[in-house]
């Protein structure tokens, strides 16, 4: 069963190339990092400080793009890590059909952040485990 | 009329935030820079080196997501200047329906050089006339 998860915490550095987000289990104890980089960091950042940019960044011009085309995202999730990178997915519903588009945890979790409320973010249970 | 045009150079550099990419018209001598984040600029320096990144980066997503919910990029359009601020449109097509969704010149180029052969990048020609 997947967990789900919140952004808990952002490291953002100017001094360093590697970020961290940090995904807490909902109603849980339950955390661990993920280095992400500084672009998708400060995409994410923005969302947080609810900055809202004089023109669409990139994860606004995806989410319009979805939009645009009729496709609704529903989730997102961490479905796995191997030697060290995680595997995300994005849910986007169009129709009936629920597509599940491979995408790194950082566009995940920014694309996830660009909604009001911020998509559910899980995790799959075995990914815990690893990290655990 | 649209001026189809090229991207003829992509100036990118560490010690700036600002990097440049220059659009020359195709079959014609018109030429004129954008000035454009490192992000966008690696993102469009990646594909010209025919760098595949181990994972989906940003604007890859923005492509799988596209061809996923049925739709077609056909082209993008440098559309206008105001203020010193160009703005562009990807035109996506989906059905017998083409939306052209705002977007940055930067985000408009990256996701043209992801194709193969590039997507066309199209320039009004008020744009040009106010460059020129």
């Amino acid at each position: 069963m997947p967990v789900l998860m919140e952004l808990s915490r952002l490291v953002v550095s100017d001094l360093t190339d590697q970020q961290a987000m940090y995904l807490r289990e909902v109603g849980g104890t339950r955390m661990f990092p993920i280095l992400i980089g500084q672009f998708e960091a400060q995409a994410i950042n923005r969302q947080l400080l609810e900055e809202e940019p004089f023109r669409p960044m990139t994860h606004a011009l995806l989410k319009n793009v979805i939009t645009a085309l009729g496709g609704v995202v529903e989730e997102v999730m961490i479905t796995e890590m191997k030697e060290h990178t995680y595997f995300a997915v994005l849910k986007v519903r169009i129709g009936d059909t629920v597509h599940g588009i491979d995408c790194r945890p950082s566009d995940a979790i920014a694309m996830a952040v660009h909604y009001s409320p911020a998509l559910p973010i899980y995790v799959a249970e075995q990914v815990l485990h690893e990290v655990g």
